[in-house]
């Protein structure tokens, strides 16, 4: 199956559920109703300057050879509706934030002006109406929808639900994603591992994958070649997890267990059994009671390879993103040498980008995709098309960081 | 003072120590040291396909036409030692990832062999010493520096650090970083403002920006214009933090407090006093105790585009980050308008990315530098530098993104 099919599936897994959090903690999260503005912002006229609130009328021809004469009303205090009105010929002192008092719509800048006695303000430059001022709902109008359901709450998105005094926040849950390891050669990290034995790597690499992602990854440990074993561990993972993901175990072995353990598993169905992506083409795709059942390649690179090429869209379909390449966009680069690929199938290949005085640069790193310090040099991936035979040096790809 | 003078100032602020913490909490952390390997990765030739361990000279010539005949002396069990050896015309069953059998060196894929009985093996193609195998230290070689002090770990770096057993990982702890708002029409977000109030916007984008840096945001709330209340508090705050961050006040008062309460602080010098930046140029960077002060303007957009563009730094240069540019480069893209600029200032404009069949564009987005919708609206900040007068439509631009 290619690509596309694959990530057509996405549409079937429903989204996780939604909860209310305190604002603090709504950093990455991803909104789950529109927010509604229920006030204007500002509610009021507010000065960008530091100045003198007038009516610009009143300033209309002025300048340095003419200036207009304008007696002065009073202050405005910061954060006090002013007590007093401002009529033509009259000015009122305010700072930058202040609120504007009846009559006034402009502000002449403190630099424009001279007080030339207690009372008489000296006018050198003529303000249009508006001029120097945020107006009542310029900022936000209320009743409009100011955030839409499905964004992911940045710093500014985060300042915004402040000014709405919005401190509790509609978030969808975080997905909880499972993690299991297979393979009679896999040791935990903290075991010393013997000759032909590895430490369990893909938890950790798929667990950052995963937080990356705005989910919370939990790891159900290694288990061995062993139907039986694999099918418990797999059962009990899906009672607490809203995907699961199962990586390894490279030998044949595990990778016929996995399948028929997929296929066993309570209302299951297998959707894809192959993907022709490289690395990663052994993936399996399965659903069962409604949430996703991977099976991942064994290798530390094709199950990251995966993880970004096609997993992802899934952890975010659940998630309820909808602006999904708002905060990592792909970065356009130059590749640095010629790429060659097989037809028929999409090549993933690691790439480091180097600045260069010409532009940005993609340099891509070969190398076995059982070789970790391959990802640790990498900075993205880049991907070669189903039905080109190839890149060339010079062309414009997109990098996906990694 | 000009921007690139400021960001020369970040040398003089000390990094924040050091801790060791657990592996699955070091994701987006800093390593405070190099990671040397203690061990080769991997321990042993592993097969990185399913097939035959072979002496590859016992392949030399085979063909469809003409088969090589080996003798099968066994399977290698995964994760295990091999019993037994191979020698010339003779193979071992081996999975991925399984541990070569003494004797071998390369793997005839599965799928060019046949099993003619139970003990001979009918090869039709030929493989090269090495071929189809990951030699024992090939990823990475013992007592080589495999990350380097001040990466920031990603899923790969976990992963790899997880590869040898490293479940306590050295790194710099997260830089906890004061916020203060500061003026006397600021009102807690749980209040409702009245006439000529706003709520405390800055301190929940600051906080996420904080974050977005991998430090520790800690809001000390909102100070009036009153010098005692800013100058008890900032010394309280600085007893707690590795840098305090003081938003506003918008009114002439409270910046007049500021700058006499940074310069009576303990230790304490003021460094830059305005920069040539817009928005931002009433910036205030002094510090105290070793430790950095920065008084940030009031007004929600220059607060982050002050942050993005000179703030960042110093918290990364605390943090012990070396990389800096590694996980959010700059997004190349073309400009989609003309836009003007003074010279001897730096602008930053605001942009939404969009993506079009010919390359991704940047949009500016105009709007008063008090509104926080257009940073909602925005994806990312492009800068107009120093020495131009503007930038023409179609030119090509860096995206810092938001």
């Amino acid at each position: 199956m290619n690509l596309e099919q694959v990530l057509e599936k996405a549409v079937i897994f429903p989204r996780v559920g939604t909860e209310a959090i305190d604002l603090p903690e709504s950093f990455g999260r991803i909104l789950a109703l529109d927010i509604i503005a229920d006030i204007d912002l500002p509610g009021f006229a507010r000065s960008t300057m530091d100045g003198y609130g007038v009516r610009a009328s009143s300033t209309f021809g002025a300048s340095e050879a003419n200036p207009a004469y304008l007696s002065v009303k009073g202050a405005v205090a910061m954060g006090k509706k002013p007590a007093f009105s401002i009529g033509p010929g009259e000015a009122a002192g305010i700072s930058t934030g202040g609120m504007l008092p009846d009559g006034a719509d402009g502000v002449v800048m403190v630099e424009h002006v001279e007080m030339i006695d207690g009372l008489t303000l000296e006018v050198y430059k003529s303000v249009a109406p508006g001029q120097h001022v945020v107006a009542r709902g310029e900022d936000i109008r209320k009743d409009s929808v100011m955030i839409s359901k499905g964004v992911a709450v940045r710093s500014q998105e985060a300042g915004l639900l402040a000014a709405f005094g919005i401190s509790r926040v509609p978030v969808y849950k975080q997905p909880v994603i499972g993690i299991l390891s297979t393979g009679d050669e896999i040791v935990p990290i903290h075991e010393t591992p013997g000759l032909g034995r590895i430490r369990d790597i893909n938890t950790y690499t798929l667990s950052g994958l995963i937080r990356e992602c705005g989910a919370v990854p939990l790891p159900f440990g290694i288990v061995g070649d062993d139907y039986d074993s694999l099918y418990a561990t797999c059962s009990s993972a899906l009672q607490q997890t809203d995907m699961l993901l199962i990586s390894g175990g490279s030998s044949v072995g595990v990778r016929d267990f996995t399948i028929e353990v997929l296929s066993a598993l309570k209302q299951s169905e297998i959707l894809v059994h192959g993907i022709s992506i490289s690395p990663g083409k052994p993936t399996i795709l399965a659903t069962s009671q409604n949430k996703a059942v991977w099976g991942l390649p064994g290798h530390v690179v094709s199950a990251m390879v995966v993880f970004h090429a096609v997993v992802k869209p899934f952890v975010e379909k659940i998630s309820g993103l909808s602006q999904n390449d708002r905060q990592n966009p792909p970065v356009p680069a130059f590749l640095s040498r010629n790429l060659s690929s097989a037809q028929g199938r999409t090549d993933y290949v690691r790439v480091k980008l180097i600045k260069r005085k010409d532009g940005l640069w993609a340099e891509p790193i070969l190398g076995k995709s059982g070789l970790i310090h391959t990802m640790v040099k990498a900075d993205g991936l880049i991907s070669v098309g189903l039905n080109t035979e190839g890149l060339d040096k010079d062309s414009l790809v997109e990098v996906m960081l990694l």
